[in-house]
């Protein structure tokens, strides 16, 4: 089976099964992040980021969401976000358990993404008691659509945010396919566009379980502490967590799985653009396919052995093809061969 | 000053303020509804919708959704309801709040009014763990443009409700409105079309602050009891609001007052139908008008001491009046001769 | 019936059910607490309080304590009280429910009163991730017990409590039967002692549904609006609820009202007391009594048309009597005769 | 270093480290769980308890604990547990948090371990709406003490919570230590003495993060699918959570391991009993020692390179000691050498 189903049904990268056999070999001081690992991530991140920044390792994308979005959003407020955003669609409420009880307002957009324009027009009731106070804003990058928001746009949405006094975070559950995809630098694409906070994906690109919570200004992370614990997701042997954060980050690990990624995205892409039985639904932009392809080529793909999504049962000639740090070159091609025989 | 602004400014009915005084000059056995009062609004209820219900007094609108809301919603659970209603954007997360963080979906449509279609598009994701779980659809009648749903567009959207296996919710903060415009039964426009829970408003009606969570089929009260203990909403001394509720529920009243306002309402439209500088934006229907009208005459009709809401200030020819059920004719003549002058 | 069970099973005083009526005369600017008096409220209580304090009117006791504590309880935090405490064992877990999740952590200690000491031995985690911060300490003036904190026994309290970081509220449902107990200015028992916030009660000394959140130090009130809003507490025709605590502040009624209470307390306490067949659980130091009598005296009273609490059908010689702004003397006088024929 | 400190300091056991290193050789099906290793789980758990269970996968106790409380405890609902519990002072209120607000009701007892007596004099309020419902007694077995209820005690607390309507959790991070130091069965200890749903630990006993809930009834386990993703607790690369549990259950090593750590701590035990100069605080039963030892004792072990708990800087003689699957007797007998100097 090749499966091109989600990035999250790969295993863990090599790098990063050796970070943790190490961490297993040492005697960590104590438990509960009071080790070496999980003491360097830190010096780690602000390495890569070029900015002091604050870090906290959890071990799934929604603990990384919800645990800043709860930190920075009262329970009477609201938070803006693309109306398939994975926290709005794809976490069962969790930004809403976490805050107790905050409101999603979902922002429409094409091609996974909303403007500027349409977050002001979605500000509204500041200080008026009856109303959600407008919080924060969530931006996911790369989106739910594969699709990326450009430095410009991102810094739009974000000065938007900033005059109405909100905070931004960034899910970036595929944060480095996104920097792979613009060419840009960690730094550009977050604070320097004026993101606050960015939950920064490991899972799906190489980790075993981690994500990496990372705060661009000084925050009393005691909070967030006591806000990891009651979540339950302050594990004492965390430092096989760290272990795997540090590896993805040392020797950019994480880019070059990254561009392996969305290099073999864009080679379907490539190969498939000039077919005329196949079209892309959204744009090629980093490792993330939307196909609309003959129904019999979905059956001849399928029968071959390739796993992904078919998006609907209503419209069976669309799926999802989502390529990862170690989906390989004939799987590739061999994909693409079995649909030269429907052009 | 005459008062369009909300009939929720208006003062207290005298038959309520009477039956408040009543109560006072008797000992009640007990505090906390252990009263006549209290004892006797199941059956009063049950008359009027020709149903054995089981009945909640509360003190709010607000109470009065979210405690049966609560009840029927788990928190990993997802609320429809129209974009533009009460629960979504007028109570602050109260109904996010009272769930534990369930998901309220908002559902767009004309004249504050969704449809059973729209419904049926939006309720996705039964069984999938990782989505919010369709729980309850509420319906607000009148709506918050001051239309109504027909009994059809009713049964419609309770339908497409029942066949998921979704509760479906009557926000009444209106419904005595609701029926005198419909001209219609009480039973016709609630259980009888698939309504499983109603919100029953006295406030806006004549009452000082009472409102009546009135359930069509028998539940398990108890949790509604615990429940409204820990919202803060049990009262000593319930049997003033249950004496409210009672004089609200005895002779008409609710009837009597709702047809009042509905038929200022229409007085005002009547008048004004035919002046081409003014137009209606939604049909009138109940006891609210949205009003387009030249600025000069929101100008004067203020002078002239009216209140009413202006609905934007980048719309400033929008305006919105509610009648009550203690509106003067003597004020809505006043109203639409001055309107006269821009005709 | 002499109903000695509880003062919230009285009515409503004259002076405050006048109030409700001059409110119902006059027209609203507009609702939702737009209004006359809403607005002087906060003046009549700096008045009293010789403080500018920032005042919240509310309807229930439960709603006067919860949104304080909420305000000032992260719901990672702990909030000390006694194990009667209303807060601890009558209200559902309402302050669970409005903090988000806080713990309470229960203190024991003689006559409903906890000390500084166990306060302090109480105290720990503070810094630490896993433990619940220490953030609120609610004192019950009157206590549960009918008893009294002294100045001094408050300062002691609230001086751990600082020294720790902690704020200090005070349930004050029978403050005003405590200021009429202990003799000493509204001021003395509050700020001057180390109180930051009390929640003043009316309903139970005369008013119909109406209590007030009192902040001695400013604090952004917004917070507290919304707050309100989201718990349902937000009502539209606020001013009959401001009426009622206006008419309340207004020529020391609520204190001549608490006065009444225990003085006939106090009455009953003085004719039993050397009666041998009856003793007092606890010291009778405002308007409630403890007391153990023969089974036959409990009997012949119910008899004789006195209705109180029994404590526990394991326990049928203990019996509760509270004394209320409108206890009749020649029933308390009735009650002690009865009595007599035991002695 | 030889750490006692506690047995969550400690790596991760071989056979486990194989599994996960195998199961990363494999190509799971799917992601979420829909592996071989998180499909088998339910039966090799039934195997051991000789039951047809419903499991749980999670990556920490405290997820564990709060997953299978929630789905058992209403937002108004009252939890017993002993006033130590893992639950109530060491999970910074997830509980509280996860139910939406029930109340921790702590009960005293000696080591650690609470009677039946006492859960019931502590029952009550049933009905009331006022007071929270007694919904679940929680069970810490083995206790923070280092103790353990024997089948007796158990049997006694399950039968007086089952008298009352409410359920029973076990919350079994070291539930392997109590079976090895009890000698009796997982079925023997759990459903056969009326436990409805255990946490059963792993991470102590030798797993990087892993435990797992077992329902001893078949429950709807979609409710707590929903809870667990929108806890954030439902991770995409589940089969390397399920992999360990796998290993952990499969040959007993779950026993062998925690024979092993309770031996070294009867070793320890034994070596010491003679040394006037120790005492033990709680009887030592499974693999955590409570010592009283010389203060100059303290600082030489220290010296030497033990870590272990201070338990309090009030009482610097008072320390823990926790053995671990993998600690070694020459380091046992060392530290019981270094005692000898006192003795």
């Amino acid at each position: 089976m090749t499966n091109f189903a989600s990035d999250n049904v790969t295993g863990v990268a090599p790098e990063i099964m050796d970070a943790i056999l190490r961490a297993n070999d040492e005697h960590a001081a104590m438990s509960y992040g009071a080790d070496n690992w999980t003491d360097r991530l830190n010096e780690k991140a602000s390495a890569i980021f070029e900015k002091d920044v604050s870090v906290f390792p959890v071990i799934s994308g929604t603990a990384a969401n919800v645990l800043p979005i709860s930190f920075l959003t009262p329970p009477y407020g609201a938070i803006y976000c693309h109306e398939t955003a994975h926290i709005n669609t794809d976490e069962c409420n969790a930004s809403e358990f976490y805050t107790g009880g905050a409101k999603l307002i979902p922002l429409s957009g094409v091609h996974g993404k909303f403007t500027a324009d349409s977050l002001s027009a979605g500000i509204f009731g500041k200080g008026v008691p009856r109303h959600s106070q407008p919080a924060l804003v969530s931006i996911t990058q790369t989106t739910e659509a594969g699709t990326l928001y450009s430095l410009n746009e991102i810094s739009e949405i974000t000065a938007v945010a900033h005059n109405h006094g909100l905070k931004v975070h960034m899910d970036g559950a595929r944060f480095a396919n996104s920097v792979a995809g613009l060419g840009v630098s960690p730094a550009e694409m977050t604070w320097k566009s004026g993101v606050d906070v960015l939950s920064f994906g490991a899972t799906k690109n190489g980790a075993m379980g981690a994500e990496l919570v990372v705060f661009f200004n000084k925050v009393d992370t005691r909070e967030l502490e006591h806000r990891r614990v009651r979540g339950g997701h302050f594990l004492s042997k965390m430092r096989f967590v760290s272990a795997q954060l540090s590896a993805y980050l040392d020797n950019d690990l994480w880019l070059r799985n990254a561009n392996h990624a969305n290099a073999m995205a864009t080679r379907i892409a490539e190969n498939l653009q000039k077919n005329p039985s196949i079209s892309f639904v959204h744009p090629v932009e980093a490792n993330i396919l939307f196909i609309r392809m003959p129904r019999g080529l979905v059956c001849d793909l399928k029968a071959a052995g390739f796993e992904f999504y078919e998006m609907s049962t209503d419209d069976p000639t669309l799926v999802r093809l989502v390529l990862s740090f170690n989906s390989r070159i004939e799987d590739v091609d061999n994909f693409t061969k079995i649909a030269q025989k429907y052009s």
